[in-house]
């Protein structure tokens, strides 16, 4: 058996990086949600779906601090827990996502039972959280790095959504440029972790798997969407 | 097949408590610890074992958010993580109980590395946080109710070890004096968590069988500590 060298940091990250084309920026459900095509039925399905992302994040988050045996790992991961849950209630980036819901006309109550939400999600969504439980916090870490593709394709949602949904207004999309500023550093910091605790070839390929395996969780949030949208 | 009816909460709550006998407070390397007839080895054996379980309760605690689907529940809980691995580098539970390591005449190193650890200290605490991380969240929360029982024992701690062992000073165990208030409620807000999650009969027995294996985690840490002081 052969043991490969492991890459240098410029390779490993350009590897990382190189899963661009795999991020879900080019969904064609995405293409027409910045279009304008979607019409109001369908901007719902989108919202209350991509709603059980958001609310399972702090716990995909807790799930990496429970198995990350470094404390400064911890203490610094915990600030994203914050972030999504908020430090109190009315808080938070799942609140703030449940208002976009609210400004496309869904009830907080639609969205919380959970009603539209589609099998294909919460398979997608699930098998994150369980793939955060279960394998080794670097490569939970390294499934986040879709960070670094985010900030783009988020300015330019918040462009297009004002342009081509007359009922959107500014502050429903609170979520998109509140997280907007989060990931303005594309990821920096979680890059430098994976570098860190990726020393060996076989752990920097588990962190390209990693980052690619979240980056399916996120295609086939959208492909089971698109379904749901073709429905009825 | 019969369903029993859910206990009263004041039976449910006595029953909880009364599981006190089963606490470490009454077991024989308590005792001895407390009359000071631990000699300086035996004292460096017992804090350098007890650390492993410290520093393994932000990761319990972290896997009790994981599995928690309540945000409201999850914002509390995340002040023990904080608690335990503190705000900054150099506070905090663990960092406290470091300190307690170095005042018996360990070095921070050979706490770190492990190199005193008992196996069955290992396999208790390892146990404690595979529980945490594969039950329900309410039992998970329900095994750190050992808290009911933790203030009465802290206080004659500190007050024995000060009056028994001429080479331990106040400031040594503010790990102590620090948990002290942390457990004066004794336990109640996390006794409300519990009763309110665990409603039906079947909840509450596993909340109880909770709690009686925390009791039998902290039990097998000292029988574990006892040995490894017997031996050489």
């Amino acid at each position: 058996m052969t043991t490969s060298a492991p890459l240098s940091e410029t390779e490993f990250v350009a590897a990382l990086r190189g899963l661009s084309h795999r991020y879900w920026g080019t969904h064609p459900f995405h293409h027409r949600l910045h279009d304008g095509d979607l019409d109001e039925r369908e901007l719902k399905i989108w919202a209350a779906n991509r709603w059980y992302y958001q609310c399972v994040l702090p716990r995909k988050d807790a799930a990496i601090i429970s198995n990350c045996p470094v404390p400064e790992i911890r203490r610094h991961w915990l600030d994203r827990i914050v972030y999504h849950d908020g430090a109190r209630e009315g808080e938070g980036g799942i609140e703030r996502w449940l208002r976009l819901c609210q400004a496309v006309g869904l009830t907080r109550e639609e969205v919380l039972d959970e009603r539209h939400l589609a099998p294909g999600v919460r398979f997608a969504v699930d098998a994150y959280v369980t793939f955060a439980r279960t394998r080794p916090w670097v490569e939970a870490v390294a499934s986040g790095l879709t960070e670094m593709f985010a900030g783009h394709l988020m300015r330019r949602r918040v462009s297009d959504m004002l342009a081509n949904y007359a009922w959107i207004r500014a502050e429903d999309l609170d979520y998109f440029t509140n997280r907007i500023d989060a990931v303005s550093g594309e990821g920096q910091a979680t890059v430098d972790i994976v570098v860190r605790y990726s020393t060996t070839r076989t752990e920097q390929e588990a962190a390209i798997a990693a980052l690619s395996f979240k980056c399916d969780v996120l295609w086939s949030i959208l492909d089971a969407v698109e379904r749901a949208c073709e429905k009825d």
